[in-house]
This record gives C-alpha cells, sequence and structure tokens, in this order.
C-alpha cells in the first residue's frame, strides 16, 4: 500500500537504472546501500519523486595522479625540476624560523647496491608533529583553510608574512597539494620522516599507490592509515631490501632537534636516466628557480664582496650517489652560469622601478642593461632551453634582426622569492620599442633584460608554473609605474625615466658605430 | 605492566603531540579514535613504536577550489572560456553517438525577474544513469579507471575510438575532473539533471560549496549527498526564488529522450560581467577551439560548398538572456572572424605533412600561405589577444621585422579535433627560416601558418591548457616527416618540397617586389 500497490497486484522490484532485480542477478545486484524500487512493471513512471544515498568520495588518483598532468613541458624545458622546486618550497617554509643555517639536502640515491633507486628531501626545518604530519597528507588543506580550535590542531593559524625585499619571505606554500604532486610525479611510494623540537618522537607516514590498490581491493577505507611513533634512530621497522638505504638514513636523526625527510621511492627509470644524465642542466635550473633565496637580494654579483646577512644561510645542496661513482655534491649557491648568474654579471646598469596595482598588489622590477662591446652582443644566450631557439651567430644579414635578447621576452616573474617558470612578460609600454623613432637605436631595446617580483597579492597556478594573471593585472590601466633609485621612488613620468637611461647605457656601455644601417626614409611611389 | 609501568609508579597520560591529559583539557582534548599514550613522564622516550590510526580524506576544496588555480590568463587571454570548453567537451562526448543533430546549447541566465545569475549547458547526449551520475561526482574518476563488474556500474568499459581525420573522434574525457573544475571555477553550485534513454526517470544531483561548508560544520560525511530521481516535467522540489527558471527549463524535458542539463548558479560577479562585455570575444574564442569539429576537417573555407557529412551536425549555439533585451544567440558555426576562419580564409596555398613519433603518435599537419599582396600583408592579425601585441602598421623602417606573423609561432595545436590553447610550436627544422640565404626571401616565412592536429596518444594537462610534451616529442631525432598530397605521404624530403612549395608560394602569388632590400654581403672590416 506505502507503495502505492494494491494486495493481490503484479509487483518488481527493479534497482534505480530500471533493472528488474530476479534470484539469478540478486546476488551480483544486490548490495549494502544499495536503493531498490517497488513498482508495477520496469517502466512504471515514479509516482513521486525518490532520494537515492549516493557515496562520492574522490579516487585515490587524486593523490596518486594529482602531479602526473602536472608538470608539463615547456620550450623543450623538462618539468622534473620543477616538480623537486615544491620540496624545496616546503623544506624553505619550514626552515623560515631556523636561528642557524637553513639546510636543504636532495640526495639521489641511485646506487643499487643499497637498494632501489630513491629521492630524499631532508631539511632541518621545523619538522611536524603526529598531527601536522596527517594533515600533510590531507589533499587541499592549505594553511588558509586548517584551524586551530583543538588541542591536537597543528596551531597553525595562518599569520601574513612581514614584507621583505624581493619578497623573499619563504612563504612559498599555498594551495595544500605541492607536496603530493611532487612526491607522486617524481615515483611510487612516499615516507614522511619527521621530528618537531617539542618532542622526542619521530613520526613517520607512508603513502603508496600499491597500498591504495590493496585497500580499494579490500575494500578497506581508501583515506586511512597509520602514523608509526618511534624513537629517533630506530630503523627496526625497515625490512624490505628495496629499501636498505634507510637504515643509515634513519641512523643520521640522531643529534637532528627537528627535521622533515621526505623519501621517494619507486622513482620512474625515465627520470633516473635524466637526472644521471642532465646533472648539470637541472641543478641549473634549480639554482636559477632560488637565486635569490640563495645569493640574496642583489643576487650572484659576483664582483661585490659578500655581506653577511640573513640571505646566505640557505644551503640547498644537491648529491648523487651511484655505485662505483665518487658521488657527485653541489650546493646551489656554487653554479655560477644559472640565467640571473649571466644576467647580473653581463649587466652593464640596472634600472630599478616598483609597479603598484589594484589591491595591494606590488611588484619590484629591474631591468639590466647588457652592452654591445666592439663584435659581439653581451646578452647571455637562453641556456634553460634544450633546443635553439636562439640561433648561433652567422655572418648572414639575416639573423640581425635576432640580435641579442631575440624574440625572448624581457621578464622572468618571481613570486614570493621563487621563480615562476612559464610566466614572463614581453614587456611594458615604457620599456617597449618606440612605434616613432625614439632616443636610441631598436637594436639597444634588444639588449635589455628584466626581472619581476611580486609580493603575495598576486597568484600562481596550483602547479606553480605559471602566474594566474600577473600580466593582466600589471597592464591594467589603473597600476602606477614609478622608477626606484635609492631606494627612493621618483615621481617622474617613467617613459621619459627609462629612454633618458637607455640612451645614457647605449652611449655609455655599448662600443659599436652607432645607426650603422639607418639611411633615411625613402617613400615608394612604384607600390 | 603491559605499559611498561609497574604498581604503585607515577604515570601520566599524554597525546601522542606530548601534551598532559588532565581533568581542565580533557573535554577539549579527548576525542573519538585519538591514540592516548599512558608513559612514566611526559618526555620519556618510546619503549617501543606506536601506531597511530589516522584518516586523512582529501578536503572538500578538492571539488570546490578544483578550478580555481587551474584556469589561469596568458597573453591577455582570460581563462572563463576554457572552463566553458569543459563543459562543451563533456556535451561533445556524450552525443559522439547521437543520430541525428548533435545539439549543445549554452545559456546564460542574467534576466534578474527569472532568479540569479545562472549557466545552463544542456546537451540531447545519451545522459546519465543514476549510478553514471554517482561517478560524474567521484573526482578523478576516469573512464580508464571505471569498472564494469557489477550490474549497477555504468558499463563505461573504455574501448578506443577508431582513427578519423584530424582526430575528430569527440573522445575528449581524459581525467574524470574537468567537469567538477569547470562548475566550480563559473560558480559555487551546480545541479545535474540528467536523464539516459533506457529510462523514463531523470536524475539530480546538487553539488555546492555551502552544501560542504554545511556538513563539515554537522561533522557528517562530507562525500554523501542524495540523487533525487523523478519524473521528466516534474519540477516541485524547485522552491528557492533564486531558481525560478528552473521550472521552464524543467518544463523543457518533456519531450526529450536522453540529455544533460548542468546548471551552475552562484555564478561569480566578474564572469557575469565578463560574460555580457565580451560577448563577440569569447564566442569567436570558443569557435576557434571547436573550428573543426563545427566546420568538419577542412575547416570552415567560406567559397566551398558545404557538403552535408558527418560533421556539420554539430550545433553548438550560445544564448544570452538579459532582463529587457532580446536575447543574444549565435551558433558558433556561424562565426566568421575566429582565429581559424581567417587563417584558412587568407590562404593562397596548404602544405600538408605526418609526423609519426615514436610510439603511435601521430600528428597531421597543415601550413597555410598568406600572400602580400601590393601594399599589404594577408597574414590575419591575432584577434584573440586583448593586448596589442601586433603593432600597428607604421610607416616606420623599424616595424620591418615584425611584418606578417612577426613573433607569433606557426603552430596552433589541436588535441582530438579541440584546440589546446596555450601550447604552439614555434616551428619545425624543414619550415625554420634557412641560416643560411635559402630558395626564398626570409619574408616568406614569416606569411606561413599552421595547424597541428595530434591522436590521443599525446597528452595534455589536466586543464586542457597545454600539452604535457608535446614539442620534446616532435623534435625528437626519431620523429619522422613526411609531405601528403592528395591524402598521400610521398617519400621525397620534407625539407627540399617544403622550400619549393614556399618558392611556388611566393612566385605565385606574392605581388610586390622581390628583394627590394637585399644589397649584397659587406665585410666591415673596421669592427
Ligand atoms: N619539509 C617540511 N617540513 C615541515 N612541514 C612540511 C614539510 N613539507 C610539508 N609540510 C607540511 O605539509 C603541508 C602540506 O604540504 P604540501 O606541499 O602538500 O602543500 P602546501 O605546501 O601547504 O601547499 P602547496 O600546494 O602550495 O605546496 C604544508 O603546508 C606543511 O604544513
Ligand atoms: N553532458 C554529459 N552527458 C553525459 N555524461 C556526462 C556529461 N558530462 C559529464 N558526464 C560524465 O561524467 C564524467 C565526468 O565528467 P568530467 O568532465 O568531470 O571528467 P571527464 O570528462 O571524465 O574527464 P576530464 O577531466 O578530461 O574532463 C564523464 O566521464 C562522463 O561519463
Ligand atoms: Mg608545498
Ligand atoms: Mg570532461
Amino acid at each position: 500500500m506505502a507503495f502505492d500497490i494494491t494486495a493481490g497486484n503484479n509487483f518488481v522490484i527493479t534497482t534505480t537504472n530500471r533493472k528488474e532485480i530476479k534470484s539469478q542477478n540478486f546476488e551480483k545486484s544486490v548490495k549494502d546501500g544499495i536503493t531498490l524500487y517497488i513498482l508495477n512493471s520496469v517502466d512504471q513512471i515514479l509516482p513521486s519523486a525518490t532520494r537515492e544515498r549516493i557515496d562520492f568520495l574522490p579516487h585515490y588518483d587524486t593523490l596518486v595522479k594529482s602531479g602526473m598532468y602536472e608538470y608539463y613541458a615547456s620550450e623543450g624545458q623538462t618539468p622534473l625540476p620543477f616538480a623537486f622546486a615544491e620540496l624545496i618550497d616546503n623544506s624553505l617554509s619550514a626552515t623560515a624560523n631556523n636561528k642557524g643555517i637553513r639546510n636543504i639536502q636532495v640526495r639521489l640515491l641511485f646506487d643499487e647496491s643499497q637498494g632501489k633507486s630513491a629521492v630524499a628531501v631532508i631539511d632541518n626545518g621545523r619538522g611536524m608533529t603526529s598531527k601536522q604530519l596527517n594533515n600533510w597528507a590531507v589533499y587541499r588543506l592549505s594553511k588558509f583553510t586548517r584551524t586551530d580550535d583543538d588541542i591536537e590542531s597543528d596551531h597553525s593559524g595562518y599569520v601574513r608574512p612581514p614584507m621583505v625585499p624581493r619578497s623573499l619571505n619563504s612563504d612559498i606554500s599555498y594551495f595544500g597539494v605541492g607536496g603530493k604532486q611532487a612526491v607522486f610525479f617524481i615515483g611510487q611510494s612516499t615516507r614522511m620522516i619527521t621530528k618537531p623540537a617539542e618532542s622526542q618522537d619521530v613520526h613517520e607516514l607512508m603513502l603508496s599507490k600499491d597500498d591504495f590498490e590493496k585497500k580499494e581491493k579490500n575494500k578497506e577505507a581508501i583515506y586511512s592509515g597509520f602514523i608509526r611513533n618511534r624513537k629517533a634512530t630506530d630503523s627496526m621497522h625497515i625490512t624490505s631490501e628495496d629499501e636498505r638505504f634507510l637504515h643509515s638514513l634513519i641512523v643520521e636523526e640522531k643529534d637532528k632537534e627537528s627535521f622533515t625527510a621526505v623519501i621517494i621511492t619507486g622513482v620512474q627509470q625515465a627520470h633516473v636516466q635524466y637526472l644521471k644524465n642532465y646533472f648539470h642542466l637541472w641543478t641549473r635550473q634549480l639554482a636559477h628557480i632560488y637565486h635569490y633565496y640563495i645569493h640574496g637580494p642583489k643576487g650572484n654579483d659576483m664582483t661585490a664582496t659578500k655581506e653577511v646577512g640573513p640571505f646566505n644561510n640557505i644551503d640547498i645542496e644537491i648529491s648523487m650517489f651511484e655505485k662505483g661513482k665518487v658521488p657527485k655534491i653541489v650546493n646551489l649557491r656554487e653554479i655560477k652560469d644559472d640565467m640571473q648568474t649571466l644576467f647580473i654579471n653581463t649587466a652593464a646598469d640596472c634600472f630599478e622601478f616598483k609597479a603598484h596595482v589594484e589591491g595591494e598588489g606590488v611588484v619590484e622590477g629591474v631591468i639590466r642593461y647588457h652592452p654591445f662591446l666592439y663584435d659581439k652582443e653581451t646578452y647571455p644566450e637562453d641556456v634553460s632551453c634544450t633546443f635553439n631557439t636562439v640561433e648561433d651567430d652567422e655572418e648572414d644579414c639575416y639573423s640581425v634582426d635576432k640580435g641579442a635578447r631575440g624574440k625572448r621576452p624581457i621578464f622572468e616573474c618571481f613570486w614570493n622569492g621563487r621563480l615562476i617558470p612559464y610566466t614572463t612578460v614581453e614587456d611594458f609600454e615604457f620599456c617597449a620599442p618606440p612605434k616613432k623613432r625614439g632616443l636610441v637605436a631598436l637594436e639597444c631595446y634588444n639588449r635589455i633584460s628584466g626581472v619581476l617580483f611580486t609580493n603575495d597579492k598576486f597568484q600562481v597556478s596550483t602547479n606553480k608554473l605559471t602566474f594566474m594573471d600577473l600580466e593582466l593585472k600589471l597592464k591594467d590601466k589603473n597600476t602606477l609605474f614609478t622608477r626606484v633609485v635609492n631606494g627612493q621612488e621618483q615621481r617622474m613620468k617613467i617613459d621619459r625615466e627609462f629612454a633618458m637611461w637607455l640612451k645614457e647605457c647605449h652611449e655609455k656601455y655599448d662600443k659599436q658605430i652607432k645607426f650603422s644601417c639607418y639611411k633615411g626614409t625613402i617613400t615608394r611611389s612604384d607600390l
């Protein structure tokens, strides 16, 4: 009766897809929690609407594949270094309040006699409590949504860092996804080992693709697991031969007050090959990304005497261990051929400016002049690309228009001090080649490089490869550009200031014959 | 004893963070499922390792913010049209097997007298069963991971579509995230309404930010909800004034055999403004993205007589309703100024080729020649950018090197027939300006545009804005390029073929004085 069916009437039991349940398919079709209909006929119109309870837990690929289609190649750059950068970002955040040296080690453990290929990123930062470690695993739990309303929360109610030059604030966590994306882009399984200063216990959590698959197969809760709490240096639980290297790694915990170690195993073979074969290339790329963190706000000016300050206490050390080979070890600060180092050290002069964007957005900018010297441009060639976008120097007049900067945009862009590698800005009105004849020859506009440093009021995409809308905001009509001289914003019109500066650079630094090409304007009456 | 504490000994109870539990903080600290220690003292070293059970359910921002930092601006392009494209992609997939017209409507419901601003995307495709609708909501459940091992599964065990020209296979679902990213980028709340052909029932599911927040607050299961199963045209459940427009929308269900309607409410005000103010711009952009779906493999050649075929049965109709105004309605096929239409209709000739990449990757390519006619280039200006990247035509000799294509790369890239908007390919060796003097003047290389069509062996990023590694693969040394003439791959060397073709184009179509500039090579002994 309740089902609108009177006694003696025929009825059928169906699924919400209107499949009739019969004894043959009962076993297969009727599961816990499933909604069934009792109807007069399979195709009866529903007398009234029904509510069917559903669950839609994100698939575990949310974690396992999160990075897979995020780090894409652009202009010949293999994106692997950008996945490493996510882990270095986390270590920079974690060491922000360190009193002494901020030590970040990226170790490539490729010695087969010690186990399977692994990547470890280890820092001496604040570490995590078990609650924080638990939160690490929660996809999309960002510092902005974490609450501190109970004693076991991680107390990280977000406080915006104060303004610092070049926005080198170490505040480069944002979405609650970076670490997970990176580890699952690099490998198949990750062990997070961490110890906060407040406690003697080391906390350890393992996430792995295999484990997720197993849980799904056994119909266990997908997003449940165990944190292992143990005393430092205790590696009893490491029983697999594949992870033998962990014993010595865990022994190192001995004298550490606090630390975090991210250990990635199941590293894709293609990655291992790339990391081995292009060690110089990708370490240089990392040196480029963190240039201003490792060298300070002025960058790697090799002529300047290094001042001791808050900005040369970051050691980012990359090491690679292969069987029977001497380990390769490099501190990113020692790298001398990353793009920023080249730009800084070929520059004859700088033009500094600031852009104020609606809503607290502030961008610091530097434009550098790379003069023409006797027989060649000093503008550095683009080394970040594996393709040759810049043609080799030629005798032919064809290559003239590609001189110096060529087609490359002027500005590289840093967010909270860290390079966002795929966003560049071509130019601004004030520094673009003028439409009518300007004060200097057009070539001079091809001799400038530039850097933009934005604060956290600008947003980046989840993979930190691009800005969301930097250029749109900067090119907004309400954006205000001012020249900066000795740290002071000037009132004069920036267009004129820039043109004058460029003229001065040209006259002072270029060693060449001026206007070797211009022969006057001819009107072609025959066309 | 079991805790290593003898009778009479002092002991403390602590959390795993070593906070002592006392009567004052008992209420606050002790929650269901929490792990506690019984220790001799708060800072005692753990006698043996402990296992602490944790849960790490992805935060609901996984859905709600999935799109927020995905659709980024590039080169002045606001990304909103690319979010719409995700929904159109889904509709294209869903209508792939339609017998008659494939109808996809994007309706902007901006008439306040009918409720709050909403966006509806409606198609006459296959619709979804309630199980499929449930699966729609599962983040990262892709067609590749869906199983069909029980009667209630959605039976979608993936079958790769056959090869078709330009890879127009309508198979543009991939990650199981696009729809969710798009709807939550556009608005705050979505109602999916759908009916498959096999059943009379309409299924309806609502996901909203508010609802997730409410569930979190009430500590309810975050990823649970209800599907409403009802008869077609029954809008009894729509009680909110904000959604008044739904009643007439639901009445339309009357004669539909199958359909899906995605109705997004809580549309961001900035989006509404953009959609209203730039209607022409973003509809043109959509026409560009789906150019080959709506016009067929040859594109919108306005001189050709339209053949009736499998490729002009896709109607993508955009309509905008505002209070007191005549609705704006446009079928994307009518748009005549999208970039592809401009390229096709200014081209004097085409050069077709194919690239075979290791591992079944196939790319079809077309290069078009846009001749110089008397006093101007016919190469179309870039209309997709709101910034003026191409300078206005000038008298000044400065602008010479920007002629025609200027700095723009040659190739736009389509994946399974659909534009991937942010990936372009500058050139290939065979069609790049030669380093030494070639057969034709350098300007000719600036008069070519190109299109690449890849099959599904190439991967795109989750937001479908970029390819993962198209250029890396194409520029691999094992990639094989061949010219295609009348559908036949040629054996001749493509470099030579291309150079000859370009020369022919130049001689046949350019109406200009040849080599007006070249004056011989001069060695500058003074430098
Ligand atoms: N090396 C580390 N030391 C201490 N805490 C860490 C470390 N790495 C990660 N965490 C913690 O785990 C959280 C999650 O890291 P994850 O990189 O996944 O996201 P996020 O850094 O918050 O955001 P983003 O998506 O921008 O990277 C961090 O917010 C931080 O609290
Ligand atoms: N208009 C529609 N008609 C029928 N089924 C649909 C429609 N839209 C979505 N679906 C179903 O919902 C699923 C999820 O859609 P969603 O766009 O979120 O991911 P996807 O299309 O599978 O992958 P991608 O991330 O590439 O978009 C689709 O695979 C499809 O089965
Ligand atoms: Mg991070
Ligand atoms: Mg989709």
